[in-house]
């Protein structure tokens, strides 16, 4: 299905459709973070906690519980001492990170202007 | 500035960075389904309220006071009576659109596989 089948004219994603719910999981406030934080690099959950400034313990588990139950992340724990547990994008992860990099680029290149004018 | 500016190494997006606070509105429950609306065509304030499915009149209200603020929405009152107020999108804001959109489309035409697995 595409944006159009889910009603340009009738609505701009039903209220109950599928899409609603993982755009939810997908533009949650860290959901694109870790998202992008492993588009970079697989990454160690200790790793994460740090280039996802700000985000709690409780916060970042649950995070990676659901994109990791919508199947954009994969979580490999080794049985090693300590034990070890790495993240990294599945294939559905790298496609949605495509998406998203173009997005976060162009924030990140005009939010300096755009936040500035509001100091003015 | 670019993502990398920003710190690929350091972290994803500094916490205190204004990229977080452009994200956060961009990216908030109903910012992006008010932007996709924008983006089909101008819409006034009730044809807004209906094809946001679910929205409420405060929510909307909030949501296109942020993204005037930004400099995403601008907002036309025309004293006729009754009143009228139309919300177009602004250059910048067809330019956030134009990267929202591979997104959205991506998402819609990829989401009732993603949740349909979760039900099974």
């Amino acid at each position: 299905m595409t944006l159009n089948d889910h009603g340009f004219t009738a609505g701009v994603l039903p209220a109950q459709c599928p899409s609603r719910t993982v755009l939810d999981h997908v533009t949650s406030k860290w959901g694109v973070l870790v998202l992008i934080a492993l588009s970079q690099q697989d990454r160690r959950w200790s790793e994460l906690r740090r280039v996802v400034e700000g985000v709690s313990e409780k916060m970042l588990a649950q995070t990676l519980r659901t994109l990791e139950a919508d199947g954009f992340v994969h979580r490999d724990a080794q049985l090693t001492i300590p034990p070890r547990v790495d993240y990294r994008l599945t294939d559905r992860g790298h496609e949605l990170a495509a998406r998203l990099l173009p997005l976060m680029d162009w924030i990140a290149s005009n939010a300096d202007e755009i936040v500035g004018e509001q100091a003015d």
